[in-house]
């Protein structure tokens, strides 16, 4: 195990998003609330992990605005976790790493998760498309420069 | 720093994904190779990590078929990393990635990373649709259920 870099502060949307979300337990902690979880102890059953570092998992995430704590009771205290709307927004990255993986880490019977979508009524996957024309993203048509927020944003640009 | 659970063999896609690229190194080196790097150096140079654990690194992604290695040279042998189709269909999760961290991390000066989409020729970011109906994928109307590869797909279904 090795320490990770702290990417947050690198000129880069991606590598901002993969310190956020890159240790892995986010993504899984943010995959079970989607599924319904709200409580230590679901987050806890589902994982298997410890305490320990599950409340610091959570903690870590409320600090981050990615989850809400929330009291539920009064005698005795306790507290649910529940999305933001910046947790909630996470899901097209779940659902995109869903869809990868279907297809290049299922075995032969197939994915061990079907996503059904209630509003046309079909097993289906998510597929990215450009928020402007509306037509499917291929990695060949989309260019990355520096944006408004880069520090040399004023210097030539050119991809970071 | 906490070693990480391996998730690989859970029975959920998304769980999987997370397995093969949660380390955070992986999407950093597959968005570099998306942005033109090829050789360790640029690599190297791009994310300023040890040669030892950048070695690491891309040797395990060639294993996992995310990267193939090429011989660039004979004299001296040298070799170049090329993203496989595996690798160059990570594509949606980086771009689903920035779209969120545009919207969720950027400063008041803007994103620091401008996406450009050359067919519409528009600057843009990356929407989630339904494969089967094409509209844009709202959570609420996503359900999970057991799939085909599921260990316990002939039990009675419901969400992993």
């Amino acid at each position: 195990v090795t320490q990770r870099t702290r990417t947050a502060d690198w000129p880069c949307s991606i590598a901002r998003a993969i310190d956020e979300l890159g240790d892995g337990w986010t993504l899984l902690l943010v995959r079970d609330a989607s599924l319904g979880a709200r409580r230590f102890d679901d987050f806890q059953r589902s994982l298997g992990i410890g305490r320990n570092i599950l409340t610091d998992r959570l903690a870590r995430l409320v600090e981050r605005g990615v989850f809400a704590k929330a009291q539920y009771s009064e005698h005795p205290p306790r507290y649910e976790y529940r999305l933001t709307d910046k947790g909630r927004e996470i899901f097209p990255i779940l659902a995109t790493m869903a869809a990868w993986a279907d297809r290049w880490m299922a075995g032969p019977e197939g994915s061990p998760l079907t996503l059904h979508h209630t509003e046309c009524d079909h097993d289906m996957h998510a597929e990215i498309v450009c928020s402007e024309c509306g037509e499917r993203l291929e990695k060949r048509a989309v260019r990355a420069r520096r944006g408004p927020g880069h520090p040399a944003a004023s210097a030539a640009s050119a991809a970071p």
